[in-house]
């Protein structure tokens, strides 16, 4: 049982600051910029901060302040309303999504006023509640031995570590977050195969069997099983996939370390491509085909 | 000047035949399953037959007759349809986009009655009429030297050559296309960039610059020119991009021979992916996404 | 409990026998072209059968008789040794990674016979033993309905089903293998991507990590994380990767059916490419490089 | 006619100078780290600088200084070496393969003082001194106007043009780059495909006849052709690729942009393949299969 504080009380930060209550009786103190996201979880057992600058003066140090907030500048901005209330030795941990590189740059900056940023990469989604969260840590051994009772209560058994130091974290979700778009484009290619088959599978029934001691049984096929469970032939969602900043990074980290990665990229280029209206580059194509080989091309509707 | 048969009147078939007439004043006999398009080259020059059977016996032997069909069935009923009438030493000519196992086994079958088939990949689009055909012919070396004047017509100067057994001519037309789909693939991908970057280009200068001297010259690029000059953002033509069946065998070949082929598949799934309204593989990304983080989609209009 | 025969008892066979006899308490009656295996598994309970004529023999009809044998040719030498002694009824299990239009072909054969062909799609290697096969089959559901006591004994709970008609289960299989190379490659991809940062990570502290509670956590990162707490650094294998002929089917297929699959044909032509010395297309392009270039090129070794 | 000062001697620089000298009449005053380099061209009549600074004064304003140095720091250092002595109005231009977006930090700071960066993507390679180099021009019109004499010589007919704001034009290289790969590729592996045919083509002959004609005709494939006339089975050379920043770039800024480059990144990819020994990747793989399916791995040598 410790004091936290907790900065960022969106869909997942609230989700943390209530397994933190519920299921390591820790006294959290939150602040978000939404003052009911802070009544609510006031309601659910946590102390509410009336601004960073409270949330720093109520805890006792050395503090431990966990960041849930956008990837960007609001980090740099979070860190900077609790600069001037907190002290040598306090410990931030960035929960969120944030660069690496970031993440390097805060740490040597907090380093020299002699305090610790842990990066954490926090994995799980909205089941992580419930499952508990798989964190992975960079930064100092000894901020993550004092963060240590907050992180055995987020994370599931052995679902928590110290990856290596400052970046390593991040760059490890970073990582993480690549290879889940590679699995879920290996699934999606796969299911698409089926479903343009003539055997008629019932996609529900086939994600169920493979997750029955199969090679390729996973987590994301137990979802995915769930998932045409509910839709069987997935009518009720567009075919429109957002991405977000880590699938990125991993391509162009890979393109920096010149480490080939073409199915992680196959899967962030379907992506951008599912989210293309009367796609450029296929307009370059059919143009050109028409000009070389007279072929029909299909006029813009 | 020699006596040719033609048979298949398509747009491609009757622009040979009118080149084959202007350009080296060969006799050519011709049928076609639409009368009309007989009729049209007979005003030509060309001499019309009335069935395979008429023209097969209109030639003197050892005959010459080149089959621009459909690849496919097309191309087994016009030999069957002329295997009555013709006899030992007679050459056809496949000018079409067969598929080159299929060649190999017709070239058998005739090899067995003595006769002989020449799979020549024929590559120039509705600019071969006055460019020339650039050909690329398989089979057997004295079928080749006795084709040999209508060979030279059709190309322009070195156009044409004798580049293997039988099935060579279409295995290198094959992968003729698969290059070709490579090459438009990696120009779509450059001018979608720029068109996507803040830079406003003017994408008919840039790819009329481009063919002065620079590394990506090409005659792909000159027609990418006049498609800009003519189009400069493409909005005539829709995202909708056919593909055929040499870019399908190629990567099939490739995945048959264990040679990877990256940019090939990548460009012939681009066409592929051009035409799916919805695609499957994206609902099953956005579903799993939705599923594990509550991540918002768009549902389906 | 029922009566059984099984040809093929090569490393998968013989697990299966195994598991029928120890599990299921099955009567089964065994042949394979080497004397050893049958002699084995007699040991092991089983009944050995002197031929393929023998084994059809012992068993009483309506048999069962499963084939455990390579893809191809086996699998149709196998079915006519046994053509001339089974009945009217009689149900074959094709347990192997056969290409789904040779079982349809098969299946339409032995109809014309009045005997029925499971295609029975096979998922679990050296673990199936203890753990279950995961059984997708295809085929009549009579004789899916006949065959079900076995089938119950080679799976895990829940772990078989019928998927479709004939064919359908070898398809399924192909996908699910598929999609196991894809799902591979992403693993593959993140790790060496880890490897090639300068956080010096512990890859099996990862692998392990992830298995608690993130997104990626599946049975193929249980593998992972073994393999790299049994050899960190992956020193003790070669970058040599074999390939079986359902990943090509996958893509193959996929070309068929004018679906897009970039992330599987990447996997595929990555394991392509770790067995090539002195990659053809890469000299192509080294050579190329020089000569626009000047570009320096390493001589040949 | 025109005075100009040419920063930067190496193979490019010096061929550029020399083309200034012969075709233009252009009186280019040189500098370079190596004196030898500055003697060489002073033999072929330009005017050999002492210094930065000794160049800068010899010409008179308002300035032409081109600069031909490789990308990042030592554009810096050059431009803070003739900061001092040069002066208002005065034009620099970066010939080399610059980051598009250090161009336009540059050309910022020039601009406060009053000086102009054009960012001038060149293409040619070694073949531009005879033929002229591609220039792609970046920055303001009226630098573009000032410096006209120069790119007319420096370029073949039509070979050069403004197009765009600063960072335009090494944007425009840097995709021009990124097309030239997917381009290579493209070819590369179709080569490779007919390399591992059983047709034993003669891909001297296949180059060659594909420039006549087909529709894959191009520069590269000229060079392709004269590289398989010198070395028909590339024995020559060793199948390592290396690659420039524009390779690597254009896929970050296409993960930037959100512009699926699927060849271009397979492009980029193959070649940092190419320069791995026992892949960390391929092991994964196969420690993979090894663990599954106890498949048969090849022990390291």
């Amino acid at each position: 049982m410790m004091q936290i504080g907790f900065v960022g009380l969106g869909k997942m930060g609230a989700n943390m600051v209530r397994r933190l209550i519920e299921r390591g009786g820790h006294e959290v103190v939150v602040w978000d910029r939404d003052p009911r996201a802070i009544a609510e979880l006031a309601r659910a057992g946590a102390r509410g901060a009336e601004s960073p600058e409270d949330l720093a003066r109520t805890l006792a140090p050395p503090r431990v302040i966990w960041l849930m907030v956008p990837a960007g500048a609001p980090v740099d901005e979070a860190l900077d309303a609790l600069a001037g209330n907190t002290t040598r030795g306090d410990v931030f941990v960035d929960g969120g999504n944030s660069f690496y590189k970031d993440s390097m740059r805060r740490a040597g900056a907090l380093a020299a006023r002699g305090q610790h940023l842990l990066d954490a990469g926090t994995s799980g989604g909205v089941w992580g509640r419930e499952l508990g969260y798989c964190l992975m840590i960079g930064g100092a051994p000894e901020a993550f031995a004092h963060a240590r009772p907050v992180l055995e209560t987020l994370a599931p058994p052995d679902g928590f570590a110290h990856v290596g130091a400052s970046g390593a974290g991040h760059f490890c979700k970073m990582v993480h977050n690549g290879i889940e778009y590679g699995l879920m484009q290996a699934y999606a290619e796969g299911f698409a195969l089926m479903e343009a088959s003539p055997f008629e599978f019932d996609l529900a029934k086939v994600a169920t069997l493979w997750n029955q001691g199969s090679v390729v049984r996973s987590w994301l096929l137990e979802l995915a099983q769930r998932a045409f469970q509910d839709d069987p032939r997935l009518e009720k969602v567009a075919a429109w996939v957002d991405d977000t900043g880590e699938g990125r990074w991993t391509v162009q980290a890979a393109v920096e370390h010149a480490v080939p990665t073409p199915a992680i990229a196959a899967a962030l280029f379907a992506r951008f491509r599912s989210r293309q209206e009367q796609s450029f580059a296929d307009r370059v194509l059919a143009t050109l085909r028409k000009q070389f080989g007279g072929h029909a091309t299909k006029p813009r509707a």
